[in-house]
């Protein structure tokens, strides 16, 4: 007897009475891109077909025969031997006919209590679930990377900028740490999104669930799940948790821009206050001399990449209907692109970290420009006596001076200061200085040294190493 | 002794040696719409100020002063007597130059050892967690609203559909609880946004904390937060949380206008399934029958906006250097629009959804067209020891043979379903029933109807009613 | 003497002390995706090299070598022999260094007078101009097909809809010329946006001309430009016009979204207005019955992709300094998806619109559900005297009656039509019918059947057949 | 006799038992946004009801009437004593309703052949047509103060980045230039997108015609529109110019915040390029000694807000079924922010172009640091025989040595130059000056200031100015 798929080159079953046209079998086919969710599929298989068996629906003959099978197409995947066709659609049907002309019966038993339409869904899920322990591990490796570099400069000091003026001094170590904070959030959101993509719709079936007695729970526990999804219409239809990855996604890749941003400027020769190492540069065709930071380019540039992934799935699912649609299709080219595009970026992003070469001289210099300690004046003034605001306005007085005479506010005498406030003594010249400004910010948070190296102990701690 | 805000007319501070001009001035103004902020604002200064008291920093008496001056204020602003002033750029001016004139000097004392930066981030931060608990609470209300309606209808039938073709017979109930098992995962992503919100950014001061002795942990024991932010360069510059409520308040516009895009087929007369109460429909200027279901549309439409905040708010800090960049302020006009949007939205569902009428001769009548019980004969077949793939085929033939005579498979006689498998009996004529075939499907997230029931039993436990 | 490229397996060049890593060729290289430019790269390296020597730049017998090697180069990659290197970047260095391999020094000089910068820069307008002209050819042959379906159903009758309920009578010949239009207006915005693709940067090298005596009106002429890039740094850093294609593809994507969704609806079996033909459908895995309209829903689906990639480049420009960063490599998968996705959109599109059986039976009886000549009725009360707001309101009542009694208008009797308006009168009954009330829209873009018929020879007058 | 909207409070009309809840007036009101469509609103009627009269649809007598009506209704609104009542819904019936009022019958009698669908349709097209005129006006503004800001700059030389790496020697006349080609061609978009825009949808009525004797190019000459819409239900549901303007408007900020963070860069105290007067800056709330580019910067933040708007209506129209749906209402507030958002930022930036100051000095201080005449030395060499592959690589070994002697190319003796190659004479010297490197660059598109003034020549001519 035929099957259901045996013709399927001539018509989709007998149901039809004309085959699917070429230009549709290529319009409509995943195979050349899901093909990635193979081991995903083969593990949710052998998880159902154990199940059924334990159910009676199918016998202990037949899940050996299934389980049988699947270790030799396994086999043939890792080895690059599996025949991937076209005509069979996707993934699960090419496995799925491979299986049963392998073991027989057995596999055309396997899809008992199923569709594609949870299949799918419990494959993605199994795929998502690896890619966020993956990329939670590499953000931690880039974590660990970024306190390296803090902590080999606790105590060098460079410009801190708001609008890109120069706004107080800080230390590179406190500077690197926001880097570090940012991209523990972007893993705690991970963490947040893996509870959810970690529930099983398989049992869902088409849409409304299965005559046959599964169990469902005992499923979800063979395969790792946290729990089942708790409405079939719902478990098929769901692709919440790929927006959620990719949203997620979409931050991590925010930070990298912006990291990316401060790297590049920081190397531009006006601002010299880095070099990255040539490995991770290249040159220029027509210009001999050039060495550019092509790495945090790319990376700033696929920020677009992942943003634009994220504005299609919102877009896949606006205003679908229940239950399942051919749309969802398309949720897996940029779930799979964007997951490649994290796992490169924050790899080579963990490598270039120890590519960095600060250059401190540079970082001084231009914190002695722009009268960085402006606002420890006013804090001096302040307590002082004077009221902040006040303290505020006298300093403003001050730093136009300096403008105009072109020196820093430590240049000044203390006559020349005093003209600006009366409360100013002696011991100014030491508040203005940038280590002593560094130090004052002594608080949790603040950008003094010690507070740095406490704050590394703490991601230490996070980290475990 | 002028302050730093007493002469903003003519110029920005002692600094500047021309005013801004009234164009600049109204470009970079955020009075008008952050003036939202300020309850926010003043809970925020209430308890720096009760640190600063704390920590002698400020007297005692300025405390009193300043807390005597706010609920002035505040008084003032719920009368809407206070008068927002564009020459002083946003609500942290305004209210501080407010309070400079009602209670002199300890007005000018309150912005010791904080900046603009950490204070707007503060105020976003208290203004976003209570837009937080006020979603979840519609959230909640409007999953209740639809249990309620899933209540009444557990056992009302009609055709699910995939791929808007008849797939298999669910039950209404089943259907709405699709939608309440959607809301309950957009309520989990809030209280998760909710956790890195809840972090306190003051005491960052610019970027690098302050030379004051502050105490944060108090601050943020104070105002109800669970943590400080660990980094004052993150802390200023961070809008994560903007950007993760808006991801998440566009899974809720997501799920909204799937559910409105099924009411407006569902009201399409040719569907009928249901009808929507007068008081949510408008008519049209030109056709007199027409009754539109606008609030659905319009639901629908406003996906949208959400997904554009989103965009913008993701492009916004795309790129930016740390810490403190002016385009941030672009951060708050999406933000609110995002939470007015959800906040009508869900409302207006909730209470509609009371105002569904449910026509359930329509829906039986769409779950008799379409061979809605194939996959039961199909699993029928297997249970008699066909394989699955085997049935799939012999019940294709036999769809095929009932389209071509314009019949259903419960009409066959039972010679003609023979004729595709010698294994059918007379028993099937009960299977091939929607009753048979919905209460076949009974596991956990199936529609049987006591599923249904168990389901909706365990939201109101999660609901707590 | 060791050419720039020879080592590039070691360094980058001379001005390098480290290769290259590993994962940053990897991260950096393009050459797997931009080959898709090996055409281009090599007419426009052709043009160039003719310009050369031209001007004497370069000999004659160094252009006969570059055209000798260039011709095989382009039979290696026509023939699948051509090896693409990852160690050469991308597809002009791998090209630049076979030609070198092939003719010698020849090949070291056709890189004078320009940069990689500008260089990509031509070849992707030639790319895009290219796909701009297949577009637009597709356009027309689904235009075409439409109107083709059109023209047999000039005279079908359908509800016309506005917010899902019955509005008015209209053609469905008038309905497929709506989606005529709007691939008309598609086919317009493609043609003004060639004209901005159509301006050679090639002359801009690295970012600031070149100290060569170039003509590239020559080369611009030679290559089928209509103009030059007339400032150097826009020309290397300008990717407007893969935006602005992206954004007009981003429309064609919403016009197919629209048609979709009502293609879907339509072949849904409650609405049942049309089939499509089963080689555009496939089946389910688990229902035997199902026959879906995948290529339809796909095609929706697939507007996010399109959408994604907008955004995607919008996000890639924003905020870059000039003149060339490495964020620009990002242009080119985007770009090559969203004309992919477009080609096989509307050819397949145009295949369908042939594959569409209409049921006009259906069609009519929705037609006469829901007092779709309502309108009808007060424009007839109007014409009799009574002002528009006072005759929509006579019909509303009338309207509202006919809902209680559950009959259509034109089943009321001449009696009880007059109680709502004693101006009605017995030829009201030619008013009520679905035939009168089309006709009488008989103007200009009415829906008409003789509009109809001129709207088609309009349009058939625009593509020339 | 009651009309339509007598009852508007009560019940939407008499089709209607109940009237709407106030929630939902709130929720689907547009008046309070969409009033800034009266002044086309007007201008539309009147020219609807002079067409009413020309073709004895309404009596002149009427027209007299709405024209007298009309008249106190604009100045009414002229003179901010309209009052706009929520309970009318839009703009549309708030105006029609006063009408009445004011003239009676007539007032009823306007609407006839036309709806709201073809009303608000005709509305935003006049609206965008005149916010298009606006802007290119402000664009060519902006072009003209760039220009004037380049001709006093045609000799004065910086460097060229890429990759914010120093490329080669530019002059700030050509870098300025390099914007004024972007606005220009975000003139021609506009432009083209005018014409679509330009075409009148009026006429359409609901989705189908009106079956009144119209003359729809009367109408269309009337209101100054190029021709008509062809379709009437592509008439009333099309967004495309909406969207099409949106994209056009995403271009133009792209263009400013580009332009944004140069002007960012430069100013920041490292590079040093230029000063933006005080009236374009604003100062900071804690550091007295701040002055930062906050037009610029938020400039570079609303990038987002448009970007956005563009995602928020594409994502509104995709999937929408034919014809006009109630989500359309949400078009309007992301164009009018668009609109607000272009005319506030273009004309500030036209603004501040005359607010810049350059420092020569620094720029050419910053030319001289990192070797941006290597690429004049590569082609110095080209010109003596050498392949262009083999002199890249010679200047390439050059500058490795300069760095590690810590000298440019131009401090280097002729023997020293010669062990990288034999070509090298002493006329080597002239051409590695800045001056030297501008003025070789003379075609057209080049840097040489002769090209530069050419260049300027060519755009007052496009500017008439």
């Amino acid at each position: 007897m035929t099957d259901q798929f045996s013709k399927k080159g001539e018509a989709w079953s007998a149901r039809f009475s004309e085959p699917v046209s070429d230009l549709v079998k290529r319009y409509t086919a995943s195979v050349f891109f899901d093909n990635r969710l193979a081991k995903a599929d083969i593990q949710g298989s052998l998880a159902h077909a154990g199940m059924l068996a334990a159910q009676k629906i199918i016998s202990a003959a037949d899940l050996a025969d299934i389980q049988r099978g699947m270790a030799q197409i396994s086999q043939e995947i890792e080895a690059g031997q599996f025949e991937w066709l076209l005509d069979l659609e996707d993934v699960h049907l090419n496995i799925e006919k491979r299986l049963t002309e392998l073991v027989g019966d057995a596999g055309k038993r396997l899809h008992t209590g199923r569709s594609r339409n949870d299949q799918v869904a419990t494959d993605i899920r199994l795929y998502v679930r690896s890619a966020i322990d993956d990329v939670t591990g590499l953000l931690n490796q880039l974590r660990g990377a970024l306190t390296d570099l803090a902590e080999q400069h606790t105590d060098t000091i460079l410009p801190g900028f708001t609008h890109m003026q120069v706004a107080q001094p800080i230390t590179f170590g406190h500077h690197m740490l926001a880097y570090v904070e940012m991209f523990g959030r972007d893993a705690e959101r991970m963490a947040d999104c893996r509870k959810r993509v970690n529930r099983l719709p398989l049992g869902a079936a088409a849409l409304a669930g299965t005559t046959f007695p599964i169990d469902r729970l005992q499923v979800a526990k063979t395969l790792g799940f946290d729990d089942v999804c708790h409405n079939s219409l719902d478990a098929v239809s769901d692709r919440d948790f790929a927006i959620e990855f990719t949203a997620a996604a979409s931050l991590i890749m925010t930070h990298v821009s912006r990291m990316s941003e401060e790297l590049i400027i920081w190397m531009s020769p006006r601002v010299g206050f880095i070099d990255i190492a040539d490995r991770f540069c290249t040159g220029s065709s027509i210009m001999p001399q050039k060495k550019n930071p092509d790495v945090p380019e790319l990376a700033r540039g696929k920020t677009g990449r992942v943003y634009g992934h994220l504005m299609g799935l919102l877009t896949l699912m606006k205003g679908q209907p229940l239950a399942y649609n051919k749309d969802n299709q398309e949720d897996k080219e940029p779930l799979f692109d964007t997951v490649d595009t994290l796992m490169d970026t924050l790899r080579i992003f963990a490598d270039m970290a120890g590519g960095i070469t600060v250059k401190p001289e540079a970082m001084r210099a231009a914190a002695l420009q722009g009268y960085a300690t402006a606002t420890d004046l006013a804090d001096y003034l302040v307590k002082k006596g004077l009221p902040f605001r006040d303290a505020h306005e006298a300093v403003a007085h001050a730093v136009r001076a300096c403008v105009d005479l072109g020196i820093d506010l430590s240049e000044m005498s203390l006559e020349q200061l005093q003209a600006f406030s009366k409360l100013i003594e002696q011991d100014i010249f030491q508040v203005l200085t940038l280590e002593g400004s560094v130090a004052a910010r002594d608080h949790v948070g603040g950008t003094a040294p010690n507070q740095v190296r406490a704050a590394i102990a703490r991601v230490r701690g996070q980290l475990g190493n």
